[in-house]
């Protein structure tokens, strides 16, 4: 995205190639290449998010996971249901933030 | 996200910290904090994204993509707003990816 343009890559163009990066490392270990298998989701989710799942009291968090990101139920997930997770994770800790007496957010009453 | 785990960050972890980090600092230009301003979007996408704007024919791709993905119509872009911008550049790259023919995606027949 950004080999085109002088000065480097921006933290949102950066960000974008990560995304499609972090995917296609895990999404290449076996089989299709385009999609995560539950073996390599649950290897992303131990590698990338494990200070994530190591706060999580449920022992089965990755299947059910798995099973809600999964929208067309074929038992892996596309980069679009990925998407999803990283949306989800990142809406739930902006919403922490937000809610922080000290952000910017709006105030409690 | 990461601060209380030993050996810094992941890439996945970086990339929701930036996410927040550049919604947050363009969205705290002007007026609410917790969303971008029609003026707070075109700064973002001049300084973030100008590499994607420069290539557009259409000189209103800023205005219309400020409608498209005001999905509530209240004249800014919230978080979630926001994240489906990102989504879509991510999936619109990935395509790009997955139907080149040196990729590990799927060959032409």
């Amino acid at each position: 995205m950004s080999s085109k343009y002088a000065g480097g890559p921006t933290e949102t163009e950066r960000c974008i190639e990560s995304l499609l990066a972090v995917f296609q490392r895990y999404a290449g270990r076996d089989g299709n290449a385009c999609s995560l298998s539950k073996r390599e989701f649950v290897t992303f989710m131990d590698t990338e998010l494990a200070s994530f799942t190591k706060n999580q009291k449920d022992p089965a968090i990755v299947d059910r996971m798995m099973k809600k990101l999964d929208m067309n139920n074929d038992g892996s997930l596309d980069f679009g249901e990925f998407l999803n997770l990283i949306g989800g994770l990142a809406q739930a800790c902006h919403a922490q933030v937000m809610a922080s007496p000290t952000s910017g957010g709006p105030k409690r009453p």
